[in-house]
């Protein structure tokens, strides 16, 4: 039985205890956007950084100014192997509204949905489910004589909150992170049998808008009227950020963005996609982006202005005829291409000033600003791991584009000089982000072994 | 001594016991909107009924479909008498924003604020300390050989929700309800020393707004773009309420509004009021209602159109990139001459509906719908009131507009035939339905003495 094999039938052999496991770090309550979790997220990195190292790796958790990291090192016995950085992040996101989840999302659950098995728990797909699959691989080789790469492993809990001290953390540990190339696991498969690669990530610019006007609530018959309202003057500013063509109407927003190479837009039509199918999953049927584009264009290849929330004056239950102080929105963009982030927050910003009434002031709080991404699509480690993906899943990798963004992409470039290889197994449909995520029991699976077979191959 | 002038004395000699009551009553967390307040709401009403009875009022409190009401008896020995039905509710509003309040809303102090000594409390003014004047002098009257009127008393719990249960109270109770014509405590002074009556009444239609998108929240990233958003639908469709010199949009809206007769706003127009001062009072400097308006006549004579609260999407601290499922908004109008509540509910979602983007649906809650009022000023009972309040306070009585609503007013209308005096002594910068409200020490006093004089003029 050659090493990969039995590595393999390691795999399978231990998933019952690779799941428990993975349970173990779920039910962990690192929501790394909440101070309420701050303890949390302590606790999910050392418990990281204790597993890594039972398996025989040299592990810490290493402070920040916020949340921990985790680092761990182990050599493989063949000296001239590549050494691979691979990145996971162990927070997670909020779960309101919490009455719409089916179990509570901490006490994760083992469920059959539709005949496919699932882990239904928040993190289960993003990112704590995707980070396992590669440390069960590790686990797998320690079992059967080593790793077939040096392996660098680093876990981080700010992703979910705009990764405020990751880039100052890169500068000061270059030499031990800066290793040939990096593997990231937070992206999805095709679908449930079909392995893919992302090659374009959108970015992010995320600001937070915060408009007032009366110094105190006012009662809106003694003042309605004569006093501005801050609702008002905010709907009408957010209003205002879209044609009727969905456009955003953002003086220069489009500059950097390229019309899509005519290839790429080829093998995107060719891909069994149904449009249909995939708003239709989300209760929805028609697309709501720029009029004549289709929904991968505007998933993949369009920015967009979205709005992520908004809170002023009473929400509570029945009426209150109060005029409030106050209105806060949250906005976001996804960037493609090469739109200006900092451009784009600045814009952003006198625009919503432009429109507010007399009495009425507007502050914004940054929550984060990321460039779009492109990688090269013909290096060595890509062709490799297209091959070793081919050979578990018995289909062609396909290279996709991410409607996400995944910063760390571009730290890992900027700060180390880093290309990375995103590959994962969540699906579309995993609802992270929502009440009731889950990851097929398939994708745990079948990323563990995935990752056993690209590690192997990347070491040959 | 004669009889009004030992009550007098009766009143200022026991301010401190009647402080002390009307802190009993405030201490009752009696917030009507809330159901978690329901035993509040009962145990208030149990308090009032037990502090009638105790001065020898017949009271008892009477089950609705909502929160309880208090009705209450007591004959003069006059048998001529006027028979009179007084009115106030001991409901109050929400507390939020809790912190911004200095005190405990429901541990209520008295404190001195620039030479001011203000009872400071949730519904001090609004309106258990404006019933409680009331209930003070019939107090007073009792313990100096009795009332100069017939006294019925009406106290409700839901004034501030709308008073779903009113209207078929009244008309059930109708034989013992329908008296001579009702006397209402809840509303404002002209000023700390100039008494007011109310003669104009705006109405007021409140709307809430639920838009549905997508079924569930989404990840923007992974649907940003062709996911429809109802935070935008939403905000769009509210900026499309109000034209840009501040008028609303909505088709026939100001039918049945016309314009102030000129011997009013001359009259107003003489009215030491300043404009400045009143919207400095709220840290505002400019009229934000229509264009070409003065402040009183958007306040009094002018309808209008609030939103009242928003929310949708992730409203915590920092950043969650969702797509959200939903959105609310409360919109309130105000209503004045004959517009029509009930065609502008149906106009108001019309309206709201169309503007709605494909896979947005829109749902509405009706929390109240009743029309602007004038009262008859020239009435016997009125002379009377404006004398007695000129004999206490030392000057002329002002007929005032208010920009609040009173149902009660119309309902007492419309059930019993009733007309109804409006003597309030509550001030602009009360606070009421915000942080830190408050009634002066001089209205609650003020307040009292003014009672006994008006009963024993409307008795003689």
């Amino acid at each position: 039985m050659s090493a990969i094999s039995s590595t393999l039938n390691t795999i399978d052999a231990n998933l019952d205890q690779a799941v428990a496991r993975l349970f173990d770090l779920l039910r962990i309550k690192s929501i790394s956007t909440d101070p309420a979790y701050k303890a949390d997220c302590l606790r999910a990195a050392q418990w990281l950084a204790d597993d890594l190292k039972s398996i025989g790796f040299d592990s810490s958790v290493r402070a920040t100014t916020g949340h921990p990291m985790v680092v761990a090192h182990a050599k493989s016995a063949n000296a001239n192997a590549p050494h691979v950085l691979f990145y996971g992040h162990y927070d997670v996101q909020p779960v309101d509204p919490l009455d719409l989840w089916e179990i509570d999302p901490f006490n994760p659950r083992l469920v059959e949905a539709n005949g496919v098995k699932q882990i239904v728990a928040r993190g289960a797909s993003d990112d704590k489910g995707q980070l396992m699959t590669f440390v069960e691989a590790c686990r797998a080789f320690m079992a059967n004589g080593g790793l077939p790469c040096h392996v660098t492993i680093l876990f981080e809990g700010e992703e979910e909150c705009g990764s405020p001290s990751l880039p100052a953390f890169l500068a000061a540990n270059k030499d031990e992170l800066k290793r040939d190339f990096a593997l990231v696991c937070d992206t999805n498969m095709w679908d449930t049998r079909t392995p893919a690669i992302t090659a374009m990530l959108r970015g992010l610019v995320y600001e937070e808008a915060i408009v007032r006007g009366p110094k105190r609530d006012l009662h809106s018959g003694l003042f309605g009227g004569p006093a501005v309202n801050p609702v008002r003057a905010l709907a009408k500013a957010l209003a205002s950020l879209h044609d009727d063509t969905g456009r955003v109407t953002l003086p220069g927003f489009y500059d950097g963005v390229a019309e899509l190479p005519e290839e790429i837009a080829a093998q995107w039509k060719a891909l069994p996609f149904s449009e249909k199918e995939f708003l239709g999953g989300a209760g929805l049927a028609t697309p709501a982006g720029e009029k004549g584009r289709s929904v991968l264009e505007q998933l993949w290849a369009r920015p967009t202005c979205e709005f992520n929330g908004i809170t002023g004056g009473y929400t509570g239950e029945g009426a209150k005829t109060v005029l409030p102080a106050e209105a806060r929105a949250k906005v976001s963009f996804r960037l493609v291409g090469q739109q200006n982030p900092q451009k784009i927050v600045e814009c952003f910003r006198a625009h919503m000033k432009a429109q507010m009434p007399a009495d009425c002031s507007i502050e914004f709080l940054s929550h984060g600003a990321s460039p779009a991404l492109t990688l090269p699509v013909h290096s060595d480690e890509l062709r490799k791991a297209r091959a070793a993906l081919k050979e578990e899943w018995g289909r062609g990798t396909v290279l996709i584009g991410s409607g996400g963004s995944i910063p760390i992409v571009g730290e890992f470039k900027r700060e180390l000089g880093l290309d990375s290889l995103m590959i994962g197994f969540a699906m579309e449909d995993d609802r992270i982000h929502s009440p009731n995520e889950k990851y097929n029991l398939s994708s745990f699976h079948g990323g563990m072994r995935s990752w056993v077979r690209i590690l192997d191959a990347l070491g040959g």
